[in-house]
């Protein structure tokens, strides 16, 4: 024990009991404080989770988007049935606000079933599927018949020239990365073969493009996706079509045992004149700032291949569900909640671009924006567009999820549709991270339906989306 | 600044320069070697998911237990061939030892395929898909039938009496908790209805049990799994079946319409004498601890409704793969690691029981046992039945499985087949956690089947094994 030295001690002993006892309340009553918001936030959680699973909407809506709607590509029929079904149901929710923002979309038509084979020598054909491209032109009337060069990237062009591509068929053929965990890395990888491929083989001389489906699975599916010819003029412009994975190794088989046989394919697929059609939207009034905006959504246009159930109806329907979970459990938000069902993120992103920029225009304040597009799956957490502080918020808040299974919550991309509300500071993105091992096994093909979705993964995902969106909405960004 | 006392400075400074020099080489040394090895370390799980992911074989053997072999129930010829399969297999991997260990097992077999139907009135009838739970003694020929009294659980029957339950087929229809996130608890929470329902329900005069499938799904499938009479005698023994949840659902709801309606159920299965079966055994001996035993198995028997594909087709391929995928890159344990394909886990647990039994006989040292008997699906960890001591070690790699999404150390089960090898103190116990949302979609029911299982899925659950495997044999248990 150290003697106290005599000058310390005119600082007298009721004034230190007083300093104690301050100290010591401002210290209890904030870990009190901290501790009660803790426990009635994972009340709130809880009753999230058990509304979702229990009394949950969204398979129920899936089944109609998928079933009795289907594939709503951009400018279709089918994507203005599904602009009224969602304004239909958004209005039965009982929100403060459900209206229609009107925004120019690009159409594209299939046109009738494409279809290929190889042909070893005249008469002799083997069958491959494939499928255009989306915004790719049409093969000529009859067909296109040329050799084929494979390529394992665009890369490879440059080396090759214009001699040996002139007159061809480039075939891209890189793979995706069976060995990276994250699914969305591999296809990150291989992505720019269909988006570019055919922009860049045209400059050499190509007459069209087959590119390898974006699918880590061996199968019979060819998988579509955006492809875009860049500023080549329309005469410049040359088909492009995905083969399904296996189709893919028997054409890289074929040409290495005979690089002399032709590949021929038929499509009829049209770029038409821009259409409307419309982001539907709605809204729960902020209770104490009703000027700060909160968003929830995904993209209500899909591909035309398949039903789009993962790509992305479950996000459509997570995103409506996050109000309608709200209402039901009775929590009423401190800021304006909107729902965005973005139209056009496949094939331009023109709703999500409209959605910004009409924001900015009205000043509206956007402080939080969450999208779920990677599929129905089991969620695994989030992934952030933010700084520092608030990612450190956010990860504060794990414990509340780990009894949920929901760990994820790190630094990285959160939607395309989303992506345009980013700003220098003052609002957070996010994107809901579900187990990605499946996703592209069904991505933009036909085999992208409802039968592939579970119900239980689905509804887990949008209680996840609840539950974040009930944390900030409390404590806000900071 | 504070002045140094006199007598402070006693210690004079060449000794106190020396002091802090040591104690910093030894920090250093110890961080440096830390660092070391914990670089090491994540090169060598890097190799073994690169490993199973690109050059795996887990899948192709699945394919041949699932689609060649089939269904496989103890005492049963498939299980007898997937016996011999296996130590095809294993022996062709080139481990130190590959053996059979004899153990006898039950045989029991389900007869023609069951059918059973809601009657109405005299002629009028609605089918409902059943089967015969495991272990169940048949219906009398031409089928039984019966008024039906549905209750919510077991402990229903004593208030209800013999007066109530006399000469009726008593209807278990309590439902899997949807709410609950973790599916095996909810399993846990319904399960005593199959195990010990009949048994139960005997007492006070039933003539026959409906359980309600224990699925999280609504649909068509009647999902089987063992029963136990206890010690009723044969006569007091009756027939006991599982019913789809549609058809539980449907049968309730015509119950409540008319409480007089009957059930009629037709089951010819039959339980003969116990028969030779074994446990498939391959070692690779230790470099440093050949006496010490570390385990990693499955279960090699399932039930006849469908291959048994996840349950636990997935334990055995994830399993001889860990072997498999040592030998791939390289690595040669210290400690002696053994994979074990245990038989009869599913009506009997006679394999585990022989396993451990002989081990003790022997005085083998086993120090960690890993099963893998919860599906091929995506997998998020695993659970621990160890000391505190032990789950730390554990919990400190969580850094080197981070990359791959596993994200789940927590104490829990670990798996039926390893359960006798417990003792008080010198073994840790671990059952891998694969996500569970779908497993009892397809758990003991007719859909267990290999087009269920996704290959890049079991692919990351056997990698994750090998990781942990890995990390045990380089650093022992505490």
């Amino acid at each position: 024990m150290r003697m106290i030295p005599m000058q310390q001690s005119f600082l007298s002993s009721p004034i230190r009991i007083l300093l104690f006892i301050g100290v010591f309340m401002i210290t209890t009553k904030g870990t009190t404080q901290k501790t009660t918001s803790a426990k009635q936030d994972s009340v709130i959680v809880k009753k999230i989770y058990n509304a979702s699973l229990l009394e949950g909407k969204s398979y129920e809506w899936l089944d109609y988007l998928s079933n009795q709607i289907g594939g709503r590509l951009s400018g279709s029929l089918n994507a203005q049935r599904a602009v009224e079904w969602a304004e239909k149901e958004l209005k039965e929710l009982g929100l403060d606000k459900v209206w229609l923002q009107s925004v120019m979309v690009p159409k594209w038509t299939r046109g009738v079933t494409e279809f290929a084979y190889i042909e070893t020598e005249l008469g002799k054909t083997t069958n491959v599927p494939i499928c255009a491209l989306g915004g790719s032109v049409p093969t000529p009337i009859g067909g296109l018949k040329a050799p084929v060069i494979e390529v394992k990237g665009i890369e490879e062009l440059a080396d090759l020239g214009t001699e040996k591509i002139k007159g061809k068929i480039v075939f891209y053929n890189r793979p995706m990365q069976a060995e990276l965990i994250q699914t969305f890395q591999a296809y990150g990888g291989c992505v720019d073969q269909r988006y570019a491929g055919a922009k860049e083989a045209a400059k050499f001389g190509a007459v069209g493009v087959i590119v390898r489906s974006m699918n880590l699975r061996q199968d019979d599916y060819p998988h579509t996706g955006a492809m875009s010819y860049g500023d080549l003029s329309n005469s410049e412009k040359i088909p492009a079509a995905a083969i399904s994975t296996n189709g893919a190794d028997l054409l890289s088989a074929m040409l290495k045992l005979n690089p002399q046989i032709k590949f021929n394919f038929n499509m009829n697929c049209r770029l038409w004149k821009d259409v409307e059609s419309f982001n539907v939207i709605g809204e729960i009034k902020g209770t104490t700032y009703p000027n700060e905006y909160m968003v929830v959504g995904g993209h209500l246009d899909s591909w035309d291949l398949g039903d789009g159930s993962h790509d992305d109806g479950a996000g459509i329907v997570q995103s409506m569900e996050v109000l309608r979970l709200f209402k039901k459990i009775g929590y009423k938000p401190k800021r304006s909640i909107r729902v965005v069902l973005f139209m056009n993120e496949e094939n331009g992103l023109r709703g999500g671009k409209k959605y910004a920029k009409e924001a900015k225009e009205k000043g509206e304040n956007h402080v939080f924006a969450l999208e779920s597009d990677a599929g129905g799956f089991t969620p695994r957490g989030f992934s952030f567009d933010c700084d520092e502080a608030n990612l450190q918020q956010i990860q504060s808040w794990k414990p509340l999820f780990a009894p949920y299974l929901i760990h994820y919550f790190e630094k990285g991309g959160s939607g395309a549709d989303i992506g345009p509300l980013k700003k220098e500071k003052g609002i957070v993105l996010a994107g809901l991270r579900p187990d990605s091992q499946r996703y592209f096994d069904y991505h933009h093909a036909a085999n992208d339906t409802f039968d592939a979705v579970n119900k239980r993964e689905l509804e887990l995902g949008a209680a996840t989306m609840t539950s974040l969106m009930y944390l900030m909405d409390t404590y806000g960004i900071k």
